[in-house]
């Protein structure tokens, strides 16, 4: 076997041609989403007037375990995939443990993240459908980014509602939007319904994800011609993003690498579905004892202090209902600087497979979430996101438990993004000015208190 | 041959493992550097005052064409290297160019541009020499960037001057060049007997990269322990960035792609002469009609409307002399975006290569720079550096001259860094406010007004 580079890259020939849908290889599937006014199954009807119907399609798809990659989706991928698969050599040599640790890096193109895997297809499919409108909602900045590229790509309208913290602590996200063409708006606004509604109550808000989601999708469905594309959260939006983990896995292989433990940021769950995607399935099929971490920030801790309930994807409680580990609509994450891990519930996938016990779940704080980040600036060079650094502190414990017993374990963690746009937040690690914000139980409880009462249903969905 | 791909990554054997050393093939060699009290050619000696000795070793090397990296750098270089070489396949579509147009895109690591290159290799040797302390300045805040990460990856201690329009119009460089745990003060400053005379003369200055040189070199020569490096102009410099044009040419030569045309952004000139350096050989020969194209801003423009001649590199009168275009060091650039091109000089070894006819140059305004900028971000999806934007603009022009023609020319250009830090920049041209600044034929005699008056020599040097 061949000494194993700093960076593996697949060339255009090994670059998957096929998403990876888990929900073909679930065992039990996820508990479908509800008609919020019926509550019946939503029908692909229901969903089509909120989402473009290809995308309807593979949200609605639980049979198909490869699903194609439209030839010009790839054509896109190939303006800034493969990412490369990186041995973590310094960090590895600084941690001096025994461990090998990969990181698949996703933040190589401007948009800085993941994300443009599913805007790339998202718009692609919206272009073919003759939509020339799109709206959507963004936290960190990273999906509007990824979006505005997209659309500019595709040629089409976009608007942007942006999460009002977000927009005052990374103001230049809104400029790299704008040079993509897209209009930004500060979420909540006054442009819409559920944004008035929002400001009415509480008009000193920083927004949230699920305010700047209900106004993204007002907009949309009061807009000809317009639809609400979503960037993390929905199967289809994991199914995109399943690219990570197919292009990480062939890397591997061409190596002869099998992971022991992987570990992934979760914030609505996009990534860290594809990166475990293609590793899962023998887990699911008693085949093999990998480790799978998905690490959520203590400030928003849907996974491990949340409930299994259906909920309302935003906090304007006008989306299907989903089942999913949630700390319920009406919770105010406090303002970490994670923004793309400030949401209060958890993909229905993710969701059911930590149910069923095949994922564990950890929440850090944000203070030594940063410290692992500047540490691993200073010995990889990259500066990473700060939701990707919370996967890094992750494994920089596992490998540090792997120096005290000695096993040499293979940890791949997916690098999501860039911190370029993230550095308000390392000027207050730096000053020693960062705090962690913890929920108190009674903080959850105002949070699990919005939850909607859904009748017990029994028989078939 | 193999369809080409997007991007042509080298494998790491691939890699090149020896730096070019454009003077060992030139015909004629550029004049020395100066003593300035003696006017005499500055010795090893003279030069090791301020520079780390192998680096003195390398300035003053005019005969080995290669030099190998030493393993140390070669290590460094594999966690961010080798860079892709990119066929811009979606800006031919949207030109309906005849032309193939390649860029080297040198931004994927976090001091997002080419100068880590030198970077690494600087701190090395000073590492290797036992020298504690570095100082030096930025202009764009890229070098400073590069530098701090260098530093931190070999521990060093680094101070950065830091041009004060720069810190300005980047506030975030400040913060990741703390990251990396850099000193980082705006220059002029009280700290240093240069910067209270500038600021003494003239309190509103905005700065340039010529104050900053003499603060960073007047600290280091103060300090025990500590030496001055810089990041441009010098022929050490040049040889490390042969590194972008090795690699390039082992990509094309992969593919039987040959260069019928070679375009950079040139503000000192190290990345241009990096880019160049092993292409120029055979021109050099009489064995290639390839043209070579060197751009600079309308508002700093050195080899356009500059003189050939004896100068100052920075603004306090300190350094060597050097022979090369200059609008003198008194020269006060304009503010415009670019700043990593706001310098009075340009490279001895590029000044030479034009003087003599080998390489062309042209000046471009940067509103025109910008358009170019924001057709190339949302059509080949990277956002680009202002900088690098100025060789974009040259290889469109070019690419539609083919259109014209009817030519299937291949033009290669250096795409330097990346823009996520000159967003200032961005929205000033996105709103339309940006306006381009021209020096007059009175503002350029004031700088040539400033030139040194050096003795007529005859004989050897």
């Amino acid at each position: 076997m061949a000494r194993i580079p700093y960076k593996i890259f697949l060339s255009e020939d090994e670059v998957p041609k096929y998403w990876f849908n888990l929900k073909a290889v679930m065992k039990d599937l996820p508990d479908p989403c509800l008609n919020p006014v019926t509550f019946e199954p939503c029908t692909a009807e229901d969903l089509s007037r909120v989402f473009c119907s290809d995308l309807v399609e593979q949200e609605l798809n639980t049979t198909d375990k490869y699903i194609r990659i439209p030839d010009e989706i790839q054509s896109f991928y190939k303006m800034y995939r493969p990412s490369p698969l990186v041995r973590a050599y310094c960090l590895e040599k600084l941690l001096d443990t025994p461990a090998r640790i990969y990181y698949k890096f996703e933040g190589t193109n401007t948009s800085g993240s993941h994300k443009l895997n599913s805007a790339a297809a998202q718009v692609y499919y919206a272009k073919k459908q003759g939509i020339s409108k799109l709206t959507t909602e963004t936290g960190a900045g990273q999906w509007g980014t990824a979006l505005s590229m997209a659309c500019a790509y595709f040629g089409i309208d976009l608007t942007v509602y942006m999460v009002k913290i977000s927009a005052r602590q990374k103001p230049y996200r809104k400029a790299v939007m704008e040079t993509y063409g897209a209009r930004v708006i500060p979420s909540p606004s006054e442009t819409t319904e559920a944004g008035r509604r929002i400001l009415a109550e509480n008009p000193d808000t920083n927004g949230s994800l699920g305010c700047a989601i209900s106004e993204a999708l007002e907009t949309a469905m009061k807009t000809d011609n317009c639809r609400y594309v979503l960037g993390s959260v929905l199967d289809h939006v994991l199914l995109h993003q399943s690219i990570i983990g197919l292009e990480a896995k062939a890397a591997m292989q061409k190596y002869g690498i099998e992971p022991d433990i992987i570990i992934g940021c979760a914030g609505g769950g996009s990534n860290f579905g594809g990166l475990i995607a293609p590793f899962i399935e023998d887990k699911i099929n008693g085949n093999s004892n990998i480790r799978i971490i998905a690490i959520e920030p203590a400030s928003c801790p849907s996974m491990t202090r949340g409930r299994y309930a259906y909920d309302f994807g935003d906090t304007g409680r006008t989306t299907p209902l989903l089942k999913m580990y949630t700390l319920g609509s009406g919770f105010m994450p406090s303002p970490n600087h994670a923004g793309g891990l400030r949401y209060h519930g958890m993909s229905p996938i993710i969701s059911k497979l930590y149910h069923d016990g095949y994922i564990e779940a950890r929440a850090l704080e944000q203070s030594k979430v940063f410290e692992a980040a500047t540490i691993f600036a200073r010995c990889e060079g990259t500066l990473p996101a700060p939701e990707s650094s919370h996967a890094i502190l992750a494994a920089i414990d596992e490998a540090l438990k792997c120096k005290e017993t000695g096993e040499e374990k293979t940890i791949l963690f997916g690098l999501t993004g860039t911190g370029y746009f993230d550095l308000t937040a390392y000027e207050s690690y730096n000053s020693g000015t960062m705090t962690d914000y913890i929920p108190t139980d009674e903080d959850l409880e105002k949070g699990f208190a919005t939850l909607p009462r859904v009748p017990e249903r029994t028989g078939i969905y």
